[in-house]
Parts: C-alpha cells; sequence; structure tokens
C-alpha cells in the first residue's frame, strides 16, 4: 500500500476516524471484562456497550433495545433474512433484483429450504419499480427486503413507500441501510421498514461492528446460538472496543451530516461535471443518490482495465461491488436497470469520503483524462 | 472498573497484550482497504489476512487453506454445528454433556429441524465416558461434538481417542477448542479432529476474531452468505486488524507457551494448596486439566455471594460460566459430573493467566480466608 495513494473506494470500506480510534484504544489498552461478567471488569464492559447502543439507536431515531449488535452488515442482513424465516412455515421472500449479495445470497440460500424467492424490478434509473413490488405480493410473503441505497449507484430508494406497500399487504419489510448510514438522514421509524441494516466501518468506524435494528414485533429466530447475549437474538462475547467505536462513529456521522454531505456533494458535483466533459455514461444520474457515490462507464474501455490503471496512478477505485468476490460478471445491478452487458463491464465506481479533497478529484481527472487518452491510441493501433 | 482489582477470570476473556495491540495499530490509524478490493489497499488487506492466517494455521499444526476466520468461537461452534447439519439429511448429532452452551444450544436448535440430539456422559471427574460415547454412536451419527478443555474444570478430554471412535463409526469429530489454545499444545492433526473451534480474546488477542479449522474432506454449509469471503464459507467484510491480533497471539502464545504454561502451574499449585487448607472441594481435580483453571466450592456458601463479596475485595472471578446469560441454575457440568445441585451452587472459578502474580494469589488467599469467616460468623448469627 503506497501512503500517497488517494482513496476513492468509500463505499467498500473506509479509514478508522482516530476520534473513533481514541474512544476505542481504552479497551484495547486496558484490561477489559467479558461483559456477562459479574464482577467490575465485566459492569463496566456491560456498560460501554450499552453507552454505544443508545448512540447507535440515537442517530437513526430507534430506541436502545431496537438495537442487536451484530459482527457487521452481512451478519446484519442474514439475521434478518434466515432469521424471518426460521421463525415461520415458508412462503415467500421478495428481494429487488439490485440487492448486495448479502441480501440475495441468503434469500437464494432459503430456496432449498422451501421458500420461494420473487424479485422485485427496478427501471432504468434504479429505483424500485412499485408496481413490480404491488405484484409481487399478490402472492403471500413474509418478508420484503430493498436496501435504502445502492453501493454501486448510490440510488436511493422510497423506503416509506414500499413499507406503505409492504404493511398494505401484510409483508413485512428489512431495508439494508449499510450503505445509507452516515451519507444522509436515517429515521428508522420514519422509513417503516421493519428491521435496518447497519455497518460501522462504512462510516469511519471499525470492522466487526454493525447492527440490526428491529421493531420488537418481528417474530425472530437468531443465527448464532451459545451464551444468550443480545437478548438471545446474538451469541457470543460482544467485541466491546469495536461496539465502542461503532457507537461514536455513529454520533459524530449524525452530529456532522450536514457538513459532511456539503462538502462530499461538492466533490461529486465537481468530479461528475468532469466525467461528463470526458465522455461518461453516470448510472442513476437522474435518481436521488448518495452524495457520495458515481458509478460510470466510457463506452469501449474494460472497468477492470481502469481500476488496474489508475491504481499504478495512485488512485484506489472499484469496479463493480468491492464486497463480492466474483467480478468476472458484468454488474448484477446495472442489468438490473437495463444496461447492455457489454457496456456494464465498463463500470467504474467513485465514492468519496468527506477526507477527499478537491486537489485530489482533480488529480484524479487529469490521470483519468490521460488513461483514456492512452487506451485510445492503443485500441486505434490494434485496429 | 477499579483499576487496581485483580483479574481472576482469564477463562471468561483476558487483557489484549499490548504487542498484538502493537501489531494491530497500524491498520486502525491508516486507511485500509477492503481485501476483496483490487487496488493497492486492497491487496495490502488481503496479505495481511493471508499472513495472519499462516500465524493461526501454524499455531495449531494446520495447513493456512484449512484455517476460516470468523467473529469469534460461538461464530465457529455455530458454523461446525450447524453448517455440518445444513448439508446433509437429518440424522444424529451427540454432544457432551459438559460443551459449551455455543455448542449445545446451536445442537438444541436443530432438534426443532429433524435432528436427533444425543448426549455423551462424562463420569464425575468430568471425563468423556468412552463406552457412553461408543453407544451413542450405534445410532447413524453426522457430527459429534467434544470440547478439548471444559470452560468451567479445565478438564481436559482424550480428543484423540475420542476421534478414533468417532472415525470407527463414520462420524465426523468437532471439537471446541477454545479454551484450550494458548494453555496446551494444540496439534489439529493429532487430535484427529476434523473441526476445531478457536478464539483470539482467550489468548490476549482481541475481541472480535475467530476460527473454525476445518479438514477439507467436511462437507458444510456456510451460516453468512454474502460477498463470499473465507471461500464462501464465511461471507462479509473481514476485520482486519483483529486477524491481525489474532495471528500474532496465536504466534506469541505458541512461542511462550512452555514458559506461561510453567508460570501459571505454579500460581495454580499455590492457589489449589490454599484452597484446600481452607475446605474447598476442587472440580475435576482428580483429571488431566488445563494449567490455569481452579473450579472449587465451599459447603454451604454460595458462589455468587462470594463472587460478588470478593469483588468488593478487588478479586474478580466467576461462578459457573461466565459466558452465559443465565447463571441462576447450577452448572451444568457439575451437574453432569453428578454433583450435588446444592453443592455446585457453591461453585466458583479462578482461572489464571500469565500476567498474575504469587501476590496476587496470596491475596486473594487471604482475602478469602477472611470473606468465610464472615459469612461462616453471619450464617451463625442467623441460625
Amino acid at each position: 500500500m503506497s501512503n500517497s495513494a488517494v482513496y476513492l473506494d468509500h463505499n467498500a470500506t473506509t479509514a478508522l476516524d482516530l476520534r473513533v480510534l481514541d474512544a476505542m484504544l481504552p479497551f484495547l489498552q486496558h484490561p477489559q471484562g467479558n461483559p456477562t461478567s459479574r464482577h467490575s471488569f465485566g459492569r463496566h464492559a456491560r456498560q460501554a456497550v450499552e453507552n454505544a447502543r443508545a448512540q447507535v439507536a440515537d442517530t437513526v431515531g430507534a430506541h436502545p433495545t431496537q438495537v442487536v449488535f451484530t459482527s457487521g452488515g452481512t451478519e446484519a442482513d442474514n439475521l434478518a433474512i434466515q432469521g424471518v424465516a426460521a421463525a415461520q412455515a415458508p412462503t415467500s421472500i421478495a428481494v429487488s433484483t439490485i440487492e448486495h449479495p448479502a441480501v440475495y445470497r441468503p434469500a437464494q440460500y432459503l430456496m432449498g429450504r422451501g421458500w420461494k424467492i420473487a424479485r422485485i424490478q427496478v427501471d432504468e434509473n434504479g429505483r424500485i419499480a412499485l408496481d413490480s413490488l404491488n405484484e409481487v405480493l399478490q402472492q403471500k410473503t413474509a418478508l420484503v427486503s430493498v436496501m435504502a441505497a445502492n453501493n454501486e449507484t448510490g440510488v436511493l430508494q422510497d423506503i416509506p413507500a414500499i413499507a406503505e406497500i409492504c404493511r398494505r399487504h401484510g409483508a413485512l419489510l428489512h431495508t439494508d441501510a449499510v450503505q445509507a448510514l452516515g451519507k444522509i438522514a436515517l429515521d428508522f421509524n420514519a422509513l417503516g421498514a421493519n428491521a435496518m441494516s447497519l455497518s460501522a466501518h462504512k462510516i469511519h468506524g471499525p470492522q466487526g461492528a454493525g447492527a440490526l435494528v428491529l421493531d420488537k414485533r418481528v417474530d425472530i429466530r437468531p443465527l448464532l446460538y451459545g451464551g444468550g447475549q443480545e437478548k438471545g437474538l446474538r451469541s457470543g462475547t460482544e467485541n466491546i472496543a469495536a461496539i465502542v467505536g461503532f457507537g461514536l462513529a455513529c454520533e459524530l456521522a449524525q452530529r456532522e451530516l450536514n457538513d459532511r454531505i456539503a462538502t462530499i456533494e461538492n466533490l461529486r458535483n465537481r468530479l461528475e461535471t468532469g466525467l461528463r466533459r470526458l465522455g461518461a455514461t453516470i448510472f442513476g444520474g437522474e435518481s436521488a443518490r448518495l452524495p457520495n457515490t458515481s458509478f460510470f462507464a466510457f463506452p469501449n474501455i474494460e472497468g477492470e482495465t481502469l481500476v488496474v490503471a489508475m491504481d499504478k496512478k495512485g488512485f484506489a477505485i472499484a469496479s463493480g461491488s468491492a464486497c463480492s468476490s466474483d467480478s468476472t460478471e458484468p454488474s448484477h445491478v446495472l442489468l438490473a436497470m437495463g444496461v447492455d452487458p457489454e457496456f456494464a463491464r465498463g463500470a467504474v465506481r467513485v465514492s468519496l469520503g468527506a477526507d477527499n479533497t478537491a486537489q485530489q478529484i482533480d488529480g484524479f481527472l487529469l490521470a483519468l483524462e490521460n488513461e483514456l487518452l492512452r487506451l485510445k491510441r492503443m485500441a486505434a493501433l490494434a485496429v
């Protein structure tokens, strides 16, 4: 890793905020108890976990008792999908065609367990087609899962409208808000979802902590059985330092949200002005999006090629979803939006953070322009 | 938490080794990539994970490809039990009567999924009764789970002998080695188990990391579906810093094992000499045990009472298993060993670490003696 490299892949993971690290350090430097233990060490650890729970809850307008800590977003998604399914006889689960693998793969797994999996379509702008949702919900559906913001395009969904439709059909709604947290305001009650997944490491918190925010009326079974932590919903010794860090990362994200949005949106607009000038198509560009995400392609240029070339020039960007280990296929999100598969292979993602600067954006655009020229020259020579 | 308190509860959790923290800090202080990402940040993170995998594997005599990182011991146990069960049609799973809840609760859960759960008995010394194992294995059994060392008594099991019996009956063997790691030498191949659970925070590593060491012939399904990390067996962004810490904690535990054992065994003998002088019964005292664990009781004295009283005097000890949230019942481990339930309620556990000192042991014994006298005086007054 070159320390001078510019990190433009914040939807994959983010640097730990040093204020968050400072809050975590006492829990790493000094002996800690197991929060289940009844001695002073244990009580101290328990208190730290409960304080963090309140911080997370407060950030998303939930009650602390609604927050179930997990090891991360993937576990939160799996707990929602598999946990709701385990609590009842198989009917149908509906997931949108643009979900993260942490949602659609547990749903696929349930197909082998007697569940029907229905797919909710999106339009060409990456927005859930509400008529497709209504149609899907004609069959008895236990759970609908629609992400609040897409990790690749950044496109936002109208979760309150989707929740209203789900309620009308008696289906529970889970929303993967891993990418939305810290980038837009999130209010669990206002969204109207019954369950919501969060992750710490996408908001400058540590890896190893996430949460499922859960409407207490939801009948759900644990994924991990054991000591009965998290009121029996997630056994295993709590990762105290990571949970403490998650709590503060949430609090900071909430307190600084408007400033961060303003900074990042400015950078993103600067970036996209440049990208459009270079001839890029920006996917979901017509939709309301996260302020930090640009997913784009140039004709006849492979996304993978561009990622590798830009990495050599010192810019870390992504092609398709960095959370997936198989990226030889074009993005399923773009295919769902009706993008031509060949063009979709060109897609690269820049996802910004408040730690990026205008200078970095300009440097990126210049390097990209040079690289595009080089690739075009090479293509011309190859003809 | 009083910083001057003496921590004698190392089987619940341990303080992070400051050398381990030092190794983790670069991964917390500097921007890290997602190991799945293809840019320089991602490759750097991937390399750190693979280095730690080799350290863990080397410590337990396994091959790096046999190590599946999890969020901790509970997840490793659940992955072994639920994962093997998910890969085949229900038959029987056999667990010993002294397993940790992270083993017996997932087994109980499977009872609702068509599996039969058989219980393997232990003798009065807390050792697996091999005739009970043989008897249980008369019925077709997919998986046997027997812990390498018990978390409460510290009693060791003869895993190679158990593995041989399992092999003869065509059953897979999983062993929860969470308490054994770092306290005795562990060799995955020599043990002969097909799967083995490990945890970082019990060996002065960080919370949030563990592993399932897995014989590659085992047919197993993931618990967490998503991005396909850990060769598809454990999806979710890797907790890089925790995994790095786990790797070094293993390496240190291996390198310093003999010294640690010598130190701790001396302290434990000093402790038990004192305890016996005060009239304690030491559970499993006739068996080969971990060098650090003493589980004991005095007649007519509640374990809970003693834990609270000793906590006030500045000594952190445990009653029953600190990993369980319901400790109103007497220890299931002692009941399985045939201990009278009333006497079992008196059980308290001291679990030592290499950071404890002879002075602390003497201080503990003195404080305990005073407390026992006080409790006996109170009991005499109450009559």
